[in-house]
């Protein structure tokens, strides 16, 4: 996507990612990939429990490890060091090619890819660059109010997209692209003028967005039901936002600055460019034919994104519609929109990471992971345990790709741990829920928005990880600060 | 791919489309869609029979007649008309989304994707330049000559490439590609000079070598252990071969000919074109270091291809062997391989096609219709049931992507319901052997190899539709004609 972050030679790199993945793989399984009790931790193959799967989890363990350390240090770009990766799962026989296949078929990834494609019809109709021009002319007196302008955009689609990759992957990252364009910043060219800092502002935007709301994310019903099973709390749309709102608010603030200090947008004519901007909007005339259509099929779009309880059509399968409509009104054709390699690229990096999370989980090692953390906290108490959770939760996201498999595969798990450390139920279960979005800013692969803002080239891998684990600490400082006190205030402890 | 081959508005066709699919859904199913004894004719789902399965069986025919004439009138380009049809079948709740996209996950669509990315590394290095110029100077007295060429390279990878998509679409389609380039052929540029026909002559080519041969095609040992389950015949590739070798010669030189009249290549400077090629071969100088890599993976990937009995190793797991090689190697970087438009193009409707053809057997539709010809075929005997039966066979490959699933899917009903002609046993075995690969010449989506000499871009999909017709025809009269006298010699009736 953007050149290696070290110059040294790709081999080099690429042999430290083996040799971690050998190591791992050579070490002895931890015997307790099996519970005391002899269960198995997986979810789906308890048919099949014995030595083989549980060592079949770890081996897969030991790839993903290796493969997201490729992510890291780049010998090669993401999509090549997961076909290496998927290639030793299936050489090793660890697991079948048709099981390493299967991230393929996942409508996540079919949600990013058609996001891809739509993005790429709303800059080339033109509609993305007459959206950005108004808002440099409006808000661009400086970076900083662009980068405002992104948080307060996902603020208020937070509340009708339940989808966060809808919202943000559809909706609003071709924005940010075109805005990075029309300020002359594009991924190749410049990056760092001001691309760098609105894909990143853009990208936790939307995490924010997601952790605000009930229904900012489409999991987060999950963690209301594991809330209602586990302590018998309502933790409903309301509830949700009266312990987001200040928080979230604190966060939405910060953001800009703090993207502003890591990736400090080296435009300096600000003024100039938003003249330049005034006129290019003025010269853009009126909406085409191709704008006007585009715009009605994204109102379309939000509309049945934003409707879904009511007709419960897939998010995916809403998206597919919009391509299908965007080409029966012959407002793209076909081979434009295939032309997009960054969906492409996505697709086989998103599928294969899947397929790995997949794998972990339904090979025991999630299951094994949450027992042991169990075990480890068991000597603490009270908000020791509870804060030891949440920060084990948070970085575990570091092996998912998903925030509905880390949900999934966790949030009932961990309230049930943190139940027996005794502490106020609500705040237990506010910051399993807002730590299920907010731990997505570690990765650039951690989710559909993430995946489709980092895609778009401006932000080296390497890059996004560091940014991604400062984020995380002033996640840390403001939910467990900020709202900790709020909270106290709310009466929650 | 191409244009169009009609002048109307797409609006137009695919109204027509549409309509056929509407008016095949309203139709009730078939009362026989059940057997007569109530059993499902579905092989996986027995559990879920009833009304609703059975009616989503003939509903997914519906869609994918629609979408067949669609491929055929070309409203839009494949890729587009096959999310229609997906979209269709997710919206109608025909098939639960998931299941939709399904076929994304299937080894066979990512070979044809690998094919694609390396058949792009081997025209980019500059063997295939080096090959096909190599090739014209050596044979192209005429493009005859270069037909012939390419007949002789399939039967001679035949004997020892068992997958007929990895010899065709992974070695041979590259070398046919750069061969129309090298002689001013591309596909939006003079397709007609001589790039559609040496498209249509490799890929017919390969499926002649695909029935000549036991190991020829993927899926060929089904075909011999059905004739040893339904008959006790061992027909192994000794006498799979004297059955097919004369038939096989008479079709290979036939096939030159016959294309070079549906296709007949406009160039008329063949003399001028080889002493330019000539000229440019020895311009290219020594094999560069891309090259002679490039040629070396080439080597181990035919050299793995070959041995698959002795490693086992999925073909296309070789082939991704062969690409991340390719990687490592830095013969070829990521963003080249990634933006490779055909590559995607085939990924959707392939996966697309594969899911309805999976569904179609899943859902009792296949199963319902060998039944139903077995009870066509009842009132006649001998000689007749078998070519009646024979016919069945070949034409219905119009409903299926993959020789694999067809073979699966009816040989061994065909077999059974042939026994009941009481004809000469091994003609029967032969000829729904041969039938079996031969028959992929129907359409541009029924088998890899087809599809990546198609997705060239050379030919139009109507256009390969038409040939393939023809073709087929040629390849009854050879096949029941010649290689019925043939079978006579043998003593095999």
């Amino acid at each position: 996507v953007s050149p290696p972050p070290t110059t040294s030679h790709p081999g080099l790199r690429l042999v430290a990612c083996a040799l971690l993945g050998l190591a791992l793989y050579l070490l002895p399984a931890p015997a307790g990939l099996v519970g005391p009790d002899g269960r198995f931790f997986g979810p789906g193959e308890s048919a099949t429990v014995g030595a083989t799967s549980l060592v079949a989890g770890w081996h897969v363990l030991a790839v993903f490890a290796a493969a997201v350390l490729g992510f890291v240090l780049r010998p090669f770009p993401m999509g090549a060091v997961t076909i290496f990766a998927l290639t030793v799962l299936a050489l090793t026989r660890t697991l079948t090619f048709e099981r390493v296949l299967s991230g393929f078929a996942d409508p996540t990834v079919w949600l990013v890819v058609a996001a891809f494609l739509i993005a790429g019809v709303v800059i080339r109709s033109g509609l993305g660059r007459r959206i950005a021009l108004t808002l440099v002319v409006g808000l661009g007196r400086s970076t900083l109010g662009l980068g405002y302008a992104l948080c307060a955009s996902e603020m208020i689609l937070g509340t009708v997209i339940p989808s966060n990759t809808a919202r943000g992957g559809g909706v609003l990252a071709p924005i940010a692209r075109a805005l990075s364009e029309a300020l002359g910043s594009k991924p190749h060219d410049r990056p760092e003028r001001v691309g760098a800092y609105l894909m990143l502002v853009g990208a936790h935007a939307n995490l924010i967005a997601a952790a605000m709301y009930l229904t900012g994310m489409a999991a987060n019903p999950l963690v209301r039901d594991a809330a209602r099973k586990v302590f018998g709390i309502e933790f409903g749309w309301g509830t949700w936002l009266a312990g987001s709102i200040v928080p979230a608010l604190v966060s939405f603030a910060a953001l800009p600055l703090v993207i502003g200090r890591l990736a400090r947008p080296t435009m300096d004519d600000v003024a100039v460019a938003r003249a330049a901007a005034r006129e290019q909007l003025a010269a853009m005339g009126k909406f085409s034919r191709h704008e006007r259509l585009t715009a009605l099929v994204g109102a379309g779009l939000v509309a049945l994104w934003a409707t879904k309880p009511l007709h419960g059509l897939d998010t995916t399968l809403v998206a597919w519609m919009g391509i299908g409509a965007l080409l029966i009104l012959q407002v793209e054709d076909w081979q434009n929109l295939v032309r997009n390699d960054g969906a492409w690229d996505a697709l086989i990096w998103v599928g294969g990471i899947l397929t790995m999370a997949t794998a972990l989980r339904d090979l025991g090692v999630i299951g094994w992971f949450a027992w042991s953390v169990q075990a480890w906290v068991a000597p603490f108490s009270g908000v020791v345990v509870l804060v030891l959770l949440a920060l084990v939760y948070f970085y575990s996201m570091y092996a998912f790709s998903m925030l509905t498999a880390h949900i999934a595969a966790m949030v009932a798990a961990f309230l049930a741990i943190a139940k027996t450390a005794m502490v106020a139920p609500l705040v237990v279960v506010a910051l399993l829920a807002y730590f299920s979005n907010l731990c997505a800013c570690l990765t650039p692969y951690s989710s559909g928005s993430v995946i489709i803002y980092f895609g778009n080239g401006y932000v080296s891998s390497h890059r996004w990880f560091v940014v991604g684990f400062v984020v995380s600490l002033v996640h840390l400082v403001v939910w467990l600060g900020v709202g900790g006190l709020w909270w106290k205030v709310l009466g929650w402890w």
